[in-house]
């Protein structure tokens, strides 16, 4: 069995990731193809990386994830496959993969050239369908990473943005708002425990200062905020049966604080 | 085969989804997974219970349906296998099951216990992904309900309405808006047409009074308001072409009557 | 391995999707089943019928493609197969498939009668499940289309613009506008080609003029609007890294012309 996983900001409505599915389909046709997400904000690359490394470790070993988060298609930028000794990840060189390139030790990366993995006409605006699907394809069918193109190692790394320690505590940043409106931190439950084990803490977000962690949602009083080390690995603020970004006024990008005595 | 459903109240524009698929694949490499709903409102455990109501049916006997719409995950809600002789219902036990417990008469409940069905490691936040995830796929796979803990009988059977017959005729509510607009009430065919055979009778709904039943939406004028027995075998208020629910400003919820003479 | 599509006007909130899904897995398991777009604006016939175009080409040999948007369900509408040398397409009567009959030569259409291929119950309200998923199942099992009833020509063939060229260039129309916000015409890139070949031009709509078509977005500036051959083969209009729809104000049936000097 070949797993495909999809990761775009295609959308549902228009047919894109269908006909990317035919194509996989018509030459894997044992493929079993499973969506990530094609609901990723267009064009953001950052969100696209970082729904990407929520979701792959889960897979089995050998599946091959397509991402395309495009906004340079047709254009200059390559076509890249990075492999590690669990995941293949296929999509362009634009800083998608950021995470991966993180966190994952065993990379090697290559560079798509082989005109005989792509469909035999190469649109300006659709490679989702024309390159990195049959390529994916390929990949699960059983071809080697090394037939498809050089190894390069000046890809494109992207943006893993790293919450600061200094002497007061720790200061990170806003990755994510899930669907629930929950805010996701960039700040990992390791560190935030080594950095507040034994000691007197405050979350600030906005208007809002938490001394205590919760283990579950409904901690927390109906409506009320709380602090909760989530799925992800990372410190999460949510409200209780609501949404904590509508109630905070909170977006991607600000600032948390976890204040430290 | 065995297939396995999904629906929840996550979004699509997460990973969460395709997170738990990784999951099952990874246990049970054969499941045919289908998705039936990502798009429940958050943590409305009704609407969920009525949407899963209008399609389980129609699946093969044997399919493991999974059904996450849960604002106490990470609480002291527990978690659920309900057998019948033809499906296996999984997911928290908070009433999502309402339809199905008051529907089917062979049925069993077991606590799931048994941490062996679990993800090594289960987070505060997403007991789809290493919970529900991991269970349905080895109830998949052919572990039988009994190995993954005790059976109960003091589940949550939640809240299924009923509408009430009286002198004047039937008195119900708007159980589900679809996405055409269409209002669905919890007026079942049966009672429907044992209450108004050789009668006459007048639908009333907000400033609405209809004195028949259509056989198709097209019956109406183009723009016209109808009343017809729908697929899910129940009462619905519809307007040709367009949006009942705007049109006449109804929600979940609102009164229906039934008049009859 | 038999493949089937599933287009629809259904969004994917209800279950009405999965319920179809259901349907054909208990008649013909070994199916894989494909999302085309569940996102079609409800009862846009138009709007399907196009994006089945832009999709059904990539997929294998023998796959049948489903596709309800359906308003007269449950009416007089009749229920059929179209069939290809390659493609088999299951829907109502309605000119959904009107880009299949535009372009295909060998073509025959089959009116569904024989109720042994349907639910045995049919509702008024829902086809997709009762009627079209079972067909489709059937038909991918291997029954001939000759046995789901007799061949007909007088089917609703639809509408298909088609650019007029005259003295001055092409004027044709906005077919589609996609999730990115571009704008796709109905001009074709061969037409295109052929009337500006060797000679200046302007494509004009709303207060846009472009003289030039570009190989990339990302060939125009960041903001800035450009046109393209696009993954359809049609002219489109777009905004680099934004929304031409929104920029331009221009929506679906708005004209679009081809100045040749």
């Amino acid at each position: 069995m070949s797993v495909i996983t999809l990761l775009t900001d295609f959308g549902l409505s228009d047919a894109f990731v269908g006909t990317m599915k035919g194509v996989i389909l018509g030459i894997c046709p044992e493929a079993r193809i499973v969506d990530l997400s094609h609901g990723i904000a267009p064009q953001r690359i950052e969100e696209g990386a970082f729904v990407l490394r929520t979701a792959y470790p889960y897979f089995p070993a050998g599946t091959v994830h397509v991402a395309v988060v495009d906004p340079g298609v047709g254009g200059a930028r390559r076509a890249l496959i990075a492999e590690t000794s669990g995941h293949r990840f296929v999509g362009p060189d634009n800083g998608l993969f950021a995470h991966v390139y993180a966190k994952e030790t065993d990379l090697r990366v290559v560079s798509v050239t082989e005109p005989r993995f792509m469909l035999p006409e190469i649109s300006n605006t659709f490679h989702g369908r024309d390159v990195f699907a049959p390529v994916a394809a390929h990949l699960a069918l059983g071809a080697p990473a090394s037939d498809f193109g050089p190894e390069i190692d000046d890809y494109e790394t992207g943006t893993v943005t790293e919450p600061e320690v200094h002497e007061g505590g720790i200061t990170g940043r806003v990755l994510h708002i899930d669907r629930y409106g929950n805010i996701i931190t960039d700040i990992g439950d390791a560190l935030f425990l080594e950095n507040t084990r034994g000691k007197r803490f405050r979350i600030r977000l906005a208007d809002l200062a938490l001394d205590r962690v919760s283990a579950s949602y409904d901690e927390a009083a109906a409506g009320a905020s709380l602090a909760i080390l989530d799925s992800a690995g990372l410190l999460e603020i949510a409200v209780n049966g609501g949404s904590a970004a509508e109630t905070l006024g909170v977006s991607t990008g600000d600032r948390v604080d976890v204040e430290v005595e």
